[in-house]
């Protein structure tokens, strides 16, 4: 997580402050319900609130504190008590450090993840909005980068557009999994502590009890979360990736929107990078190098050890910042991007009519060609147009082998585009829920 | 996935004869849907199933057509029209390989992870056993690999079967990532072939069509699939280090079953290892070393390219077979996990009372003591039972500070080992629905 | 470890025969020395070799012993003990299973890093004939995808082979980090055996004693291994990612060589795909996988665990034998590439000249007029040509803004293609030795 | 990278004002070079000496430039020209961005190395002290957790002490894989700047030229870099787990140094957790997970793309800062250790004396008992003991068939202690070059 990669509603969750208020409002509802049970005095629930609820923590004080007690929710917990006053005793009764920490974590990853699945739900939008605009936006597809058969610019869009539909139901089912809180105590018995506290608590901080804790909420539910992340940032990669080849120069059917004043070189002017999906490229690297610190983290020892901390002190605003500000990023690739039908025209010329060629294959077998033959057939035909000698069509005509099979009208047949695009509304209500 | 570490039923699923046999059932049933809509004979259909329903496919044989046409569709498609003859020109119409490819590996998965929910099951099945056994043996837990506060080792267990629940919801959903068909040819636009055709076989196959797909199957969804193997085996990590601690000589609470006429070492006669855990650690790394591959999967070159299938051959059987091991073998592992409840307590009493110092605390605060006299009071009896100079209780009886503020009934009170186990039925009501 | 991607010499070093011969020359060796310093007598150590040095080791028989056993070294040793009589008790004396089993790995990986060094060295051979041949055939060099200045397929080859040769000293020392042998006995500390006697068995096995074991020879040492083939792998990657580049349709520089027969597609006939650069794309991507458990590998319990061994088992002969394979396969289209400097020609002229910017930009800045301006100057000239209007050249000429700076000759004199190349042979010499 | 786990040299060497001062140096030195060689004035080259030597660089005057042009290194250009005037329009003559960038990284890499090899060069040294301290304390060594045979905890020490020494060597290599300096132009062809100016640059920078680079320095270099990191941290963390193991409630042979005011715990005053090595194990997983990407970052398409780039921003200060922290940290661990002699004799008397079963079958083997004999001896006379029942000499000495072999004097000779350590001088040698 650095700046020039971070955007402010994500880093507002992982500051100090952040996590002081919320392990506030985590003591201050666990004393509430101390106070409900009779465990602690209402006016002393009533005082923790009263003071603290507009209190500003000094993370300063704070830091202060922690050098001495190296010990970070002691140190809170001292703060808490200069601004609260007597009545402060009474907070943190019968928890452990965890029970702030474990549920403050998964409050911020909560929030983090609706903040990802706000941005999946914007860059739908901009790949449901151009997919429309280029449903029937004839281009060529290809495997291998080698040119294969006609497919239209807006069923690239929609493909994006069905797996970002998949990730965002993965967010919401990450979110899910990490929606937890524990208040259980040193080792997860509620020896110390009802596990009514527990339950009051998930309410007001929109969490569910985890059933079973250790000190520690298991961490089997970061790994999880963390490997989404992962699979998102990957769909990220894919997609820039399929951005910057077409923006290659030779292949030029798209581009990123290039500002004013914007220098693509500083040592030639010329040039108009895709930068943008570069970096995003990069970007899915980092939040993927969280997944395997994360899935290390399973494997505390006994209750709990303390080596997941550390882990994710940095996974945990790195992982969600970055893929956030990539998100955001390739969301404004491409609600600008710019789109050259002509060129993806002159590209889908480019091969002779190569791109027909399993069209005639087909014909050939249903007018009684064996396959092997139909195969031979073509291939002998494409080949010479492959190395520039010529057009598919012409050859085709010209070789009485295939004109045994076929007459020149059936042939022409095989070479109408329109024929490729018949079930693109199929397709498109399969994704959109409409053609 | 070597023999050593593989199971007969999911090394099956890998064989090139159960390849074969998924790719003869796609394309048979492709067939009969392409008759069903009137491309194709309906006897070319009733033929081709008629000749290979039961017929065997020679694996050396389409190994040898292969190594001349470097395709390995082709090759069993060559290998097919020897078995059905000439009908066998309607076979695979309008179709591509990865058509083939790719239902086959979704169908191979969606096998794989029917064995591993049902491994889950059988692990789920163990542990509750075990957990109702020892659901009220006291035992220590331990934060940091240091003593805290008394748990049950019914709890113990009862952790690992909340984990171990929540891995089976992961697989079903990753079942359901994977459980998806495309027949929808060279680039996924359906120009040669009926989407009708892909419904049909999607619902012979057991699976669903996948909405759009681009020649392949997009790969979050394997990528998606992989992760959640990697969080199942970081669980199945923890159980294992859980147990090698628990075996270690100074510890000694639960071991491994010994068989008759295994030896430890061939050195040292006496050695009993828990080697069956320490080999699932092993194997867990194995299983998440699939994570990262498979995310890099994802972004194929536009339509498609094919670097995905040298690592799909490998992670395929490597991480679903060592998964399927590993789990079987935890499974054992806990049936048969030999547990010393008097070894627990013996560990229990070791630390002169120091486990019940929280309790004291509480007590101490709850008598009128601030939380930084009674921390202090209470770390100034810990620490000289904590050098093995005395016993908790009677220094603290000794201690005139704190007998102000409580009476020796009182501090015997927070002694009682009871008192940590009050809520073990409300967790066991938790995690198996019923205390 | 798959047969499709396998080549013999290197999975024969992973063959259980390959393993059980390793083992007796370490146990041999070790009975000979323990013979020289008195331990055991002479004859039992010439009897040791006399029955085993062309003994045939049953691997069904050790396989069978060690189902009862569950000790791969015992069984062995047992089998061993069938074959050499009752002189076998001499064998094994002071030593632990490890010290045979963690050289015999050395062996092992020490083997196949010659493998792969002579792999290397044969993929330096072909990139430095491939380089040489086409040391001045010009071609764009891009950066971003985006046309930038011309370059010589000459140089991107050197620059492969500069990559590899420092991969080829990389694996030089990888093979000098795991060279080492241990027979230190349980706990390392040679209470048993003297250290005269892995002296002794280092010598004889080619391998070096290790300094300090603990039973286990520290996986510090495998954990760098493993990273150096993740290295080269990703070398591969890098070069199969730009020959996947050059062979796109819309690009064909060159392209990987297709046999007779070959078929690019069962549903494309006239498809020719870069299957080879795109399965070793995949294959580096196994090969990295490695690197992570090899490195969880290192943090072994105390004097040692066993949790590496399953890792081991299954990294050791995939990385080996599939980095084998891709650099293998790698040499071969690196040898057989198809080069087409006609259309690497074509290509460059595409850009109307842009690729000359740089120099137009200096040549303004050396004339006087600020690099600010310089750049304006050239980019609006440049945006023209960019978009297809017209060729840069002819604008320039047109500039009166840039004509004020230079001459029409002044101008022309930068759009020489022979002013890129003049340290072509400065590049080589420090590369190959020699221009 | 989080100030928590950052210690300022460090840190320093990723501030905005270390780079752009280095990015001064570049070009300050490129352009006295090109003054050398006459390209350009020699008095403009000392005007940029003369005024940037000792300027500061405006960090927010840079961004404010970049917010606009979207370029890092034209925005510094354009604020260096503000310092230097008119004479700033021959800086950067003939070079590329990445010339500067690609050598700035090298820099700070380099830097960063040399306080990670001091960092090790610590940690050496207060290994080799404690070492030496406890060169002849006798402790257990175990296997799989289990007691084994007698080790000291001087020979745990050397043997770490030979693993960071391995690891030093590996730092040195690293240092020298990435000690390249490219000024060579926007291809890397040198054909708007002299090979000349690379050298220069390169010595007054410390660095070797880059024979041939392609814009940028190759990552290969880089991904071998991070990887020698990942490997250093995984031997921090088998380090920090050996400690965290030792310090457990039941071993408690050594301990983390407890400051006065730490708390260990705020609910369990008596706890005194191993948080500083818990700490750097979960470190060592995130300097691990930079392995992974910078491996990915090697395969830039072409000349260069610059997905890199994001990923080195982060990765490059996250993995040489937190290493540096967890290398200090450890050293501070191991000089402050708490080391308890007393502990582990109790602990090697917990068997009975199972820790000398080796030497008791070795000294019936030797008597002329076969192998599977002795073993089946020592055996049954272990696993009692090993259940508490009984100790090991005493049963030895009353079972027949051993007696039979040895005398009880023989017998008794096995269990002495010495024994085991009368080859640590020689460890010693090999690991320390003196005893």
């Amino acid at each position: 997580m650095i700046p020039r990669y971070s955007r402010p509603a994500m880093t507002a969750i992982w500051s100090p402050e952040s996590r002081f208020r919320i392990w506030f409002e985590i003591e201050a509802h666990a004393t509430t319900a101390l106070a409900e049970i009779g465990v602690v005095p209402k006016e002393a629930a009533a005082k923790v609130w009263e003071m603290g609820r507009n209190a500003t923590f000094d993370v300063a004080r704070i830091d202060a504190i922690e050098a001495v007690t190296k010990h970070d929710v002691i140190a809170f917990l001292t703060h808490l008590a200069e601004i609260v006053g007597p009545e402060a005793r009474f907070v943190h009764q019968g928890m452990t450090s965890s029970d702030v920490l474990d549920t403050c974590l998964n409050v911020q990853l909560v929030r983090a993840a609706d903040i990802l699945i706000a941005d999946v739900d914007a860059l739908l939008d901009a790949l449901k909005h151009r997919a429309q605009e280029h449903k029937m936006t004839p281009t060529i597809g290809r495997s291998h980068g080698i040119h294969a058969e006609p497919v239209t610019f807006g069923l690239k869009l929609a493909q994006a557009y069905a797996e970002f539909a998949r990730n965002r139901a993965r967010l919401v089912a990450a979110r899910e999994e990490i929606a937890t809180c524990a208040i259980s105590g040193a080792v997860g018995t509620f020896a110390n502590i009802d596990p009514r506290v527990e339950e009051y608590v998930a309410k007001q901080m929109g969490l569910t009890p985890e059933p079973v804790s250790t000190q520690v909420i298991p961490r089997d539910r970061h790994a999880m979360f963390f490997s989404v992340l992962g699979v998102v940032a990957s769909s990220l990669e894919r997609l820039a990736i399929e951005i910057r080849h077409l923006q290659r120069t030779e292949v030029l059917e798209a581009e990123e929107y290039f500002s004013e004043g914007q220098k693509g070189s500083s040592a030639m002017p010329h040039k108009r990078n895709p930068v943008l999906t570069e970096n995003i490229t990069g970007l899915a690297r980092i939040v993927r190098s969280a997944v395997n610190p994360a899935m290390e983290n399973v494997a505390l020892w006994h209750e709990r050890d303390i080596s997941h901390s550390s882990v994710e002190r940095m996974i945990g605003p790195d992982a969600t910042v970055t893929l956030d500000f990539a998100l955001a990023r390739m969301t404004g690739v491409i609600e600008k991007l710019l789109v050259y039908p002509a060129h993806m025209q002159k590209n889908l010329d480019r091969l002779g009519g190569l791109v027909h060629s399993q069209r005639v294959l087909l014909a050939l077998t249903q007018a009684g060609v064996s396959r092997e033959d139909a195969y031979r057939l073509v291939q002998r035909n494409a080949m010479p147009v492959w190395r520039g000698e010529g057009d598919f069509l012409t050859l085709l005509k010209a070789d009485a082998e295939v004109t045994q099979a076929l007459s020149p009208g059936e042939i022409e047949e095989c070479f109408d585009l329109g024929y490729h695009f018949k079930h693109v509304d199929t397709i498109f209500q399969r994704v959109f829920g409409h053609a």
